[in-house]
């Protein structure tokens, strides 16, 4: 039928048209009508909303989006027919009860994700049985290839080109900050695409924005890469993989990370960008996604056999996650850390170990280093200036100050010192309520919002000395993050006494 | 924080941040804040949606339906803060890994649901994981009683109540039109709300709308109900277990209809009519909702088992459901096929035997019939007149002209006859397809369309004999209905010549 085109600054996809008209069309709400702008010869797909009162009859909104491919001006007429349903909604259901997906089908589902043809009803259905049901590993292969097919692909020259990974859950974790300099000290090229954090405190691409921008097309990736060996920048801004973003937006409410989706993620990333090799950390322990050992190893095997497929040579490390990596948590705090053991101070610690070990995976991977030699090549990169070097490099091409010192990056200046109750062991440190504790504060928002923990888990403790501070910017912020301290009391000192476990008072 | 108030004329409740005022307020599109009117006092929990070009930074949008809460005048400012994580979504979240839900669990997400605090994605998730790992007797229950407690309930003072469902799947089924003035003509009562086509060609609220209005609330029903003995009402209008439509939104594009769901959703509207005995009719056979006489007799011991914990009778009749009920498919074609019937025509066939039997158990359940009566008392109410008298009552109070007779309810005048291609019998007619034949004629939309089938399953037929006529109201619809028609092919004639099957063309 022919309807009054009234364009609506609503920025997602779609149309609304009044429930006569609806009724019309024989369309309900989550349905799909095309429309047709007759005079450009354009003509979309769109799902409908349906009201009663924001439109008259003889009238339909269409969405800003929608409207960009149909380019109506207002008051023009729109021919508008029911759609055909769409296969994707088929195989979704298909996914509901619990049936294999071919390859076909789930190209369709993530070609329709991107297209924002699918409804949040419908994306959330897919998510959630593929959640429950899982995926099989031929089911993350076309996952995986679908995702790198509907998005950026960036192809080197020469290769190798290594990529690195945290699947994340620890807080702390700013190693990619000496990891990517490091190995793209040794004349290697490591162009990371990494995330900005969505329930955590401060994800790679949050910190590395402290220092430097982190939004660039694939393209710039690759031309900055080539000329300084590596980069370290937002993934969400590069159109790679970027099925994935909206996956996440489903998974997000619920704090769920599918297996299959998440070694879809991870692999579609590292082969749209042309890896070669990468290097996955696997963070194990309570407080972490992997709970224990056995788990990390079939999830490194699946990581394993998802590279052999994709043709990436994938090595795992299962790396320690109950406590967090090093002593800062927040965006500042992180950088200012990562940038004290480049610039040389002698830290020993998690840190440390962690980049080294890492980094050296990957350099024996790629060749660099003969097998076992990686570690110290590593150190030898970090100690001689080297990666420092690099990561000022990386800094400036992407438009950085490369002069900048960790003496620069201050925390913010409210501030709020949690003494030890008793003299004693910290006995835990809780991951969650510590990054719960860090986002209260303002992180990662608020660059300067985080903690600083003084005693990590097996510390000993005098009654009064600081055990954590905890930083905002704005004294509200801080307020709340020391009131939430106080319900989570995310860390635990014992006694002498045995048996008595104190939670720490947060006066 | 203080934002400046837009307020939005969007239908659904929520709120919209730019995105730099969500950062600093510590929320992501998805999550929720509290928003308070300090000139008013008043205060509301909102979904947010952000955008980084509707609104300008400092700026909230409040959309209509969280506005009415809240009462800002355009222009003036509130205070905007993070809320605290729904505990409906922690239930969710124990549904999605397989748990078993409390009834507290489950009341907060009903309550949720009607409120609207809950996003399409956590609904979602909610009816895709129910659907996936099943709901056991307990959580139906809590289901059920949530449902109602959530909405409007009618107490009577005379009992018994009586009810009637049908599970719907099989076309044509118009037997409430017949079934509701046969048991109100013997003296119970029996307000009926019933449903509006969803993805069939007419419910009965649709069909009941040709003859009289059917929007009421629910103490509207009481009233007529106590005056006439029974209605026919849509019971979206009545607030009672609204919580339904809302998951019925979730459930619709993929066409399921959940088992522990459905019975909640039947059972509740039962108890909140306040009903002590029901009769629930489920077609069984191919082309339904339940494959198998098995299935059936299970289903059968589930309403029984849920009606036994809410205090209500519930009898089941398992019904042939592989061919349409009678011979006409549409609103006005089937409230003409009903009325000729309670007019006196002798029509023997499955419409009469369907709408007397069911009937008969009703009576029986009630003591107006003795065991084994039920079924001539039934027929005796329909052929002295009383039924129709009583239809005619219903129609009056209802708003509608009880002079109506069967040959003022006539078809669209676009017609497109069907011919049977060959001598033989008619061995099949697909339920799915005819009633997408009748949708695309414009039913339940438009009321003059839809099919007659003059040669149902087993029927023998001669060459050139029409076996179907397709009726609409507009003449594009006719043509669309004939084209899908011929896809579809939804009726098979077999030859005398054994195993030649023939499609009927569709010329």
């Amino acid at each position: 039928m022919k309807l009054l085109v009234k364009v609506m600054d609503i920025a997602s996809p779609g149309v609304l048209l009044h429930q006569t008209d609806a009724g019309t069309i024989g369309v309900l709400e989550g349905d799909r009508v095309r429309v047709f702008n007759e005079a450009s010869g354009e003509s979309a797909t769109a799902l409908v909303s349906i009201t009663s009162s924001v439109l008259a009859p003889g009238t339909i909104g269409i969405y800003r989006k929608t409207n960009g491919r149909l380019g109506f001006a207002e008051g023009s007429t729109a021919e508008v027919r029911d759609a055909e349903r769409l296969a994707s909604i088929d195989a979704i259901k298909k996914k509901m009860d619990g049936g294999r997906l071919t390859q076909e089908e789930i190209l369709g589902i993530v070609k329709d994700t991107v297209a924002e043809n699918l409804s949040p009803v419908e994306m959330t259905a897919f998510v959630t049985a593929s959640y429950i049901h899982g995926l099989d590993m031929d089911e993350v292969e076309h996952l995986t290839r679908s995702m790198v097919e509907t998005g950026d692909r960036i192809q080197f020259a020469t290769h190798p080109i290594v990529d690195k990974h945290s699947i994340g859950g620890v807080p702390g974790n700013k190693i990619s900050l000496i990891v990517i300099p490091v190995i793209a000290a040794s004349g290697l090229r490591i162009p990371k695409t990494s995330s900005r954090a969505i329930t955590g405190a401060g994800g790679t691409a949050d910190l590395m924005e402290v220092l430097a921008p982190v939004e660039f097309s694939s393209e710039e990736v690759k031309r900055m890469t080539e000329k300084v060996g590596g980069v370290i920048v937002w993934g969400g801004s590069t159109n790679i993989a970027p099925a994935d973003d909206r996956f996440i937006m489903v998974e997000y409410p619920f704090r769920i990370d599918a297996t299959g989706q998440m070694l879809a993620s991870v692999m579609a990333k590292k082969s749209a960008v042309g890896a070669d090799l990468a290097v996955i950390d696997i963070p194990v322990g309570a407080g972490t996604k992997v709970l224990t050992v056995q788990d990390g190893r079939r999830l490194a095997s699946q990581f394993m056999e998802l590279g052999e497929r994709m043709k990436i040579h994938v090595e795992c490390a299962l790396t320690y996650g109950e406590s967090p990596v090093g002593h800062a948590i927040g965006p500042n705090l992180e950088v200012h850390e990562a940038l004290v053991l480049l610039e040389g101070a002698q830290v020993p610690g998690s840190l440390l170990q962690k980049s080294l070990a890492l980094s050296g995976i990957a350099l024996e991977m790629a060749g660099k280093a003969a097998r076992g030699q990686g570690y110290a090549m590593a150190e030898s990169l970090l100690r001689n200036g080297k990666a420092l070097e690099k990561l000022r490099q990386i800094i400036e091409i992407q438009g950085g100050d490369r002069e900048v010192k960790a003496e620069d990056i201050v925390p913010g200046e409210h501030r709020f010192v949690v003494n030890a109750p008793l003299d004693g062991y910290v006995v835990e440190l809780n991951n969650r309520a510590l990054i719960t504790v860090a986002r209260a504060a303002g992180a990662p928002h608020d660059r300067g919002a985080g903690l600083l923990i003084h005693a990590k888990k097996g510390a000993k403790v005098k009654q009064g000395e600081p055990i954590i501070t905890i930083y905002a910017e704005r004294s509200w912020r801080l307020q709340k993050a020391v009131e939430i301290g106080r319900q989570l009391m995310p860390i635990l000192v014992e006694g002498m006494l045995l048996g008595r476990i104190s939670p720490v008072h947060w006066i």
